[in-house]
């Protein structure tokens, strides 16, 4: 999804500072009263690519708060596109790796993570990198509410079968699994784009909330 | 599975004590000594069936004692058949109800529990009868050694989707899980008769190891 060199990208962000936050670090603590102005709960989603989830999420649920977390400039610029287009009160934009959220939120701040379509590296040395290792869970919890939740989705079944273990490992409560999530009609699922490709070759789409304890 | 009646099954069954023990919670607490006269970890797999999966097990771990348990005399007649013509040392039979295990088994007599294509119960309200509901795996660790583990093979998505929710919840470790077992080249896998209908069919056949803390 790493667009190379994507002109003017940085630029462009800095151009709308009120939707992706350029020195999230200062908020540590305040984002509700500071940033949404307003008590509801905030959720985020690690990895959101292009954006349309976070956006979608965020019409669905006006009185929750998204925040869309991206990695690379490149990909961000797209994501802020949409959600200019959108405009929508309750979404904000990060152009941070995951690995940072303690710098960013308090413990309790977030209510719940959602992880879509993340990276597989299926390789095992690259395990520590998987979005569902056990540092990154270490890392969520620091950040959440407690009986805080991630919800993972994913078309790949190395990366779902390795969750499924990282999260029982952790001690975590597995809820709501779903192995053919588009064949379980379920409501209220807001496709990705990720999600969109995939589904529409045919792959199955795997789904799971885990809960801390 | 269920044959409605089997003519001289029960006759059939009295014929062989040896394999097929008459009063199982006579010896509880001495299994080992008393039945198969060494000190080898016992398996056993609740609702064997016909008897396949049991049998090859035995054949492939000559350490490990196995029991196959299975409520219906109608069915166990077939696996009575196998297990005497296979002629194995470490192979007995309990024609008993998988919720009598605590009346059969001492804490700790057991080290591993077998659960291949148990029957679904696909309705909520049937659910607790459900091999893996929370009362079946308090029942599994009553009798299990400490960090005893089930083994979980099915084809039936439902199941599996409950199952994983049912370990989890009640704390134990999850590990090894293959969404489509047939297709991740394990080795030393032994099919049991439904594995082989079920997969001969295209479907994918679930597993996984719960673990008790
Ligand atoms: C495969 S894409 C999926 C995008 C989107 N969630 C979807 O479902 O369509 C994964 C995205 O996660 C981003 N990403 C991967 N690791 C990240 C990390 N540690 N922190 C922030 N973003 C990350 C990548 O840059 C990429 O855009
Ligand atoms: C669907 S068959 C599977 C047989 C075999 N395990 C296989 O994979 O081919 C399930 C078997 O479990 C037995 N069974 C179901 N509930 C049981 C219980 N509570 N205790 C003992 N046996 C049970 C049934 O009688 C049936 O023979």
């Amino acid at each position: 999804m790493r667009l190379r060199n994507k002109p003017g990208a940085h630029d462009k962000i800095n151009e709308h500072p009120d939707r992706v936050i350029s020195t999230p670090a200062d908020f540590r603590g305040n984002w509700k009263k500071e940033i949404f102005k307003n008590e509801n709960p905030i959720h985020i989603e690690i990895g959101m690519g292009k954006g349309t989830f976070v956006n979608g999420m965020a019409k669905l649920h006006p009185d929750v708060n998204f925040i869309g977390i991206e990695k690379y400039t490149s990909v961000i610029v797209s994501a802020l596109d949409l959600t200019l287009e959108q405009a929508l009160p309750n979404v904000r934009l990060l152009n941070i790796d995951a690995n940072t959220l303690p710098k960013i939120f308090e413990q309790g701040e977030l209510a719940q993570i959602y992880l879509n379509f993340s990276d597989p590296w299926p390789k095992n040395r690259h395990e520590k990198r998987r979005l569902t290792h056990e540092s990154f869970l270490a890392m969520y919890e620091s950040v959440l509410v407690k009986g805080g939740e991630v919800h993972l989705k994913t078309d790949n079944q190395g990366l779902f079968e390795f969750s499924l273990e990282s999260f029982s490992r952790y001690g975590m409560i597995v809820k709501n699994v779903s192995l053919d999530l588009h064949k379980s009609g379920i409501k209220g699922n807001v496709m990705t784009e990720y999600e969109q490709k995939f589904s529409s070759k045919g792959n199955r789409i795997y789904r799971c909330e885990a809960q801390f304890r």
